[in-house]
């Protein structure tokens, strides 16, 4: 995509005979920072900021409320929608482009050159990689300025000896000089986001403006927003719902367009498992296509520039001879050539507009099927009855989620190619090159030798809908009813041989309009590919309908908006508490403990109502309580009541209380 | 199909050099009876029969209740449940076969061996013919004894001298020998149906066994028996929704085989122009075997029998030596040869079963479908609200929808022998054959060399199901909810890389389905192909979803059953107007009055109450009456009512009382 390849697009009519192209050879070349030495020393430096943080993690885990080593070994909460998505959005980034190297160089790891045996060390790599950047993920879990000085010189390396690889070696003979140049783009400005996302992680360390439980979700304001939005939303609703007139097609075409663009809603955010899909499979797009155009449209000019008088004598020797003149006919091949190659590219750039439009389709769908679900929608979005709630195939389905939008992008950019390529190539050899030279016009003479059958079809047609409208249809009163039955009868009856063949001309068309749509939306998994009595037998989308039902079951807005609120009566009520400790002198400690006794006969009696409220919409719930199980406590609300386990005997004081409120009001 | 047919298929080693087979010259054949002569009487007869039964129409129109001269013009009334199929399906049949020949003899019309304009005589044809045997049909709408004796002495004419052409001339040199004979069988069928048919009407005349009105519609007992059916269904249907449990799999399963198995039921009839589309598509299905077979498979064989000892050298030239000993190349070329055929003999036959039992499957639904539109549950009929009223689209489509099951069972069935000729060949030369010979194992040697991947995609998959099982979820209390969400994080993110790849073969796996679901139903029009957003995209299930508005929106049983009981009544008063009418004397008459009235005071509560119940669940027939527009009546219930309109003005005097009626109960 530099300069002279555009020239090469321009037609190539001026020059028939282009001197044949000197083709570069690159020499090999060895980085000053050589990938063997680098990865040693990385995987050395990983090892010991783990072991720092480790040591970190267990000193600081008394004293604060952080979740210490087992924080460290899973630094990515995937079921939370306030965490700040960026650091696990570009170490998947990373990941990803590593993972897409690993497949395509033909030494998948740089510990050996050892190219024969480049499976098995594919296999190790898939499992090395994740382990080498999983301290650019634990650096950030402690909240801790150490965590982030780590994590900032962690990064800097990574992003420095890239940097320094690609502009040593900016040419590899790998498929084409530029392709790993342009293939680790995406690479290096993941990398380039955490070296200066750290840093300023830090800065707002130094600087206390990170609050210390930033990253807990629970208390963040956002599920309460949302609650309220939904709150406020639903009187617009009514107003609008109240209107029943059926939209106009200048709005229905508004709607339709605006439904394929993503707009941000204030009062709505991804869940991080979908940003991380979404960033996934943008990635994967754009490598897909450096794959796709570098590796084959380098060939076909180099092909093309090849082309010489010998290739008369060729074609002589299969009875093609298209022109007596041998130049004449070098300058038909690479015009026919150079024709193949725009076929190719353009089919490749729609491939990738279309799948850019519908990522952004998807983004629209995930919200909407999301806060469907959120409503209790299930029918319309699943089309069916389910229960929302955790179960082994969803749990699996749920874990590869993001890798698998990633392979079914893939899988559908090829087949796209390959189709939009052929459909091109049939378009302009049969059509639109006949139309601009006029010669070869086979298929318009067929077309037009068929002249009658067309008329015929035509009428046929045209004979049905006017006599449909006209004479079968009467409106009376608004309504519509059928008159002159008998003649309708006959003219079904005579038409009959010539619906067959209109038949067959609709069933073409289905088989077409199918497979394209089909084909068209292989790399979205938010929609299934089969009728909706079947859905479930299209893998992608059963796995994204399970996905959809953990996504729902464990991160609820409103449950965790609850949640919150619960904790944080929880917290003032504790630290209400302590403060009466500390004060323990006079008439103030009555006065004190006289407050606080009203204030906590308040909290509980809201918190009855909010236990009940919950149990009663969410029955999946009392499971978990303790009267069920006194241990279970310890696991509710995504362990982040667990502090809170030593007050849980004031807690469980309540729903014998609610309970019986709850049969009161049956 | 012969009996040497079947001996071909013995595989040929014993004699791994064929003697050229002698290739069967066939003589071109003139039946006595030539096609010509006979094509220009038998108009000439259908012509002076229309005539004569023209005549008649108009003599017995007075008199009787028949429809007369425009009840001739419109035979078949496509909107019945309950008329006798027979007469219309078998002409039906007789003309699908006709345009079947019409499409592939080089001679389309008899009356001209000009084969340069085959495309305008094609034309001509697909008119004549429906014209040609109109007359079998009109000849069983007056129910008349002469109609039935021009009838039966037709059919016998078309049905006698198809059978001596063909036996005259077994083989014809079109496509192959038998071909022509097999391709009119159906017809054959067809004709002898009727031939037998219109005796038996006769005799059923002169018996007086058949009523007048045999096909009035609505007089026929059948909507009345509907109507009570599903008044008992319901109690049943309470019965059982009441135990919601779930069904076990051996239930499921038995259900499933069942849906695609149909068992008439006795309280529903299929309306005519489904039965018709069902016989159409069995014959259609019927005739594109007889073509795939015969059109392909004799070409093979007299290939495979002409295989001799040249073909070493040939295939030398391409430098491909199977084996040095030219008799065993033989040998090696006619087995391959034989292989091939038994593919796309096992292909065409796997594609008309399957066509076959997707057929009746389409009838179970078809069933279902309307019986669900009649229920008014049109949500799951179609996924979305509709109003299911006349429309010109719907209309169109109605009209089209016979012709365009027969299309789509054409082109499904090529599509279908196509893919899985493919599929089949893959099969046998890349899996079986290596595996029977053990030579050739390519694609099981790449697969063994790739066992490390498949056992590291294994081993990540049963990882991820035991761990979500027996570490991520935990069951307490009967509810299931994640556990341990720290590991289940930290294994989400290490098996990303490894999902990835899972994620391909998933695609490729949802590319097979999708692409094998839509292939095998091709053919059928009562589903979508798409997704259940985009549904009404696929010209086929639009096509049939308007065609299901017509039928129910025009043919309800339980609307036609009300207005049997309506026009029942009427008929009673008038003839009991008629009787004391006749009757006028004295004591009887003042009598005959009194009991009249009351009799007539009854029927019109009863009337009022009736219509007053049809119109508030039909708001749609309020247009059709009288007091809209006076001259709609005589259309109202598909013209049956015309005869009463005169007591229409009776009729007329109720809604005022019935509105107010319903006024008053709002």
């Amino acid at each position: 995509m530099d300069k002279d390849a555009l020239v090469d697009y321009e037609y190539p009519d001026l020059d028939p005979l282009p001197s044949k192209i000197e083709t570069e050879t690159i020499p090999p070349c060895d980085p000053t920072a050589d990938d063997m030495l680098y990865h040693i020393c990385i995987t050395a430096i990983s090892m010991v900021i783990m072991l720092i943080l480790a040591i970190l993690a267990r000193r600081t885990k008394v004293g604060k409320r952080q979740k210490g080593l087992p924080g460290l070994l899973s630094p990515v909460n995937f079921l939370d929608h306030t965490q700040h998505k960026g650091l696990a959005v570009a170490v998947f980034g990373v990941l990803l482009c590593k993972l897409w190297g690993l497949l395509i160089s033909p030494n998948p790891l740089p510990f050996t050159t050892d190219s024969t045996n480049k499976q098995n060390w594919v296999i190790l790599g898939v499992f090395y990689y994740p382990a080498l950047y999983y301290p650019l993920l634990a650096c950030g879990t402690l909240h801790n300025k150490v965590g982030y000085v780590l994590g900032s010189l962690l990064s800097w390396t990574h992003f420095g000896v890239l940097v320094w690889q690609k502009i040593d070696c900016p040419k590899t003979p790998l498929i084409h000089k530029h392709y790993s140049l342009f293939s680790s783009l995406p690479q290096i400005a993941c990398l380039a986001f955490l070296s200066f996302q750290y840093p300023l992680l830090l800065f707002k360390g130094f600087k206390g403006a990170e609050r210390t439980n930033a990253t807990e979700d629970l208390s963040s304001s956002y599920y309460r927003d949302y609650v309220k939005t939904i709150l406020y939303e639903k009187k617009s609703n009514k107003v609008s719902t109240s209107s029943t007139d059926k939209p106009k097609l200048p709005q229905r075409v508004t709607d339709a367009v605006r439904s394929y663009i993503y707009t941000p809603e204030e009062a709505f955010r991804f869940p991080l498992k979908l940003a991380i899909s979404c960033v996934v499979s943008f990635i994967t797009l754009y490598q897909m296509g450096l794959v796709l155009i570098s590796a084959v449209v380098p060939t076909m000019q180099k092909a093309r520039f090849g082309v010489d008088e010998d290739i008369a004598n060729v074609l002589a020797g299969f009875q093609i001879i298209l022109s007596p003149d041998r130049k004449e006919v070098v300058r038909i091949v690479v015009y026919y050539m150079w024709c193949v190659e725009v076929c190719y590219i353009s089919a490749m750039t729609l491939s990738c507009l279309v799948n850019l439009v519908l990522l952004t389709r998807s983004m629209v769908l995930h919200r909407s099927n999301l806060k469907g679900l959120y409503r209790g929608d299930i029918y319309n979005v699943y089309n069916c009855q389910r229960s929302i709630r955790a179960s082994r195939p969803a749990l699996v389905c749920w874990m590869g989620y993001t890798s698998f939008t990633a392979a079914h992008i893939c899988i559908g950019m090829i087949i796209q190619t390959l189709v939009f390529f052929l459909c091109l190539m049939v378009a302009v050899f049969l059509i639109i090159m006949p139309i601009l030279h006029r010669q070869n016009l086979i298929l318009f003479q067929i077309a037009l030798n068929m002249w009658p059958f067309w008329l015929m079809i035509l009428l046929a047609v045209v004979l049905q809908h006017i006599t449909a409208r006209f004479c079968f249809i009467k409106k009376t009163a608004g309504t519509r009813d059928l008159t002159n039955r008998g003649n309708l009868f006959l003219l079904t009856y005579l038409l009959f041989p010539v619906n067959v063949l209109i038949g067959v001309l609709l069933a073409i068309w289905r088989m077409i309009i199918t497979a394209l749509f089909n084909i068209v939306h292989m790399g979205r998994m938010d929609i299934s590919l089969l009728n909706r009595n079947v859905e479930a037998f299209d893998p992608a989308y059963r796995c994204y309908a399970h996905y959809l039902k953990i996504e729902v079951s464990q991160s609820h807005p409103v449950m965790k908006a609850f949640c919150g609120i619960l904790l944080q009566s929880l917290d003032q009520e504790s630290k209400a508490a302590q403060k009466s400790r500390d004060a323990e002198e006079g008439i103030q400690l009555v006065q004190q403990e006289k407050k606080l006794h009203k204030v906590s006969s308040a909290k509980r009696a809201r918190m009855h109502w909010q236990l009940l409220y919950t149990l009663v919409n969410n029955p999946s719930l009392v499971g978990t309580r303790k009267h069920f199980q006194l241990q279970t406590a310890d696991n509710f609300l995504n362990g982040s009541l667990n502090r809170n386990s030593k007050q849980g005997s004031k807690k469980e004081a309540i729903p014998k209380e609610a309970e019986a409120a709850a049969a009161a009001s049956n």
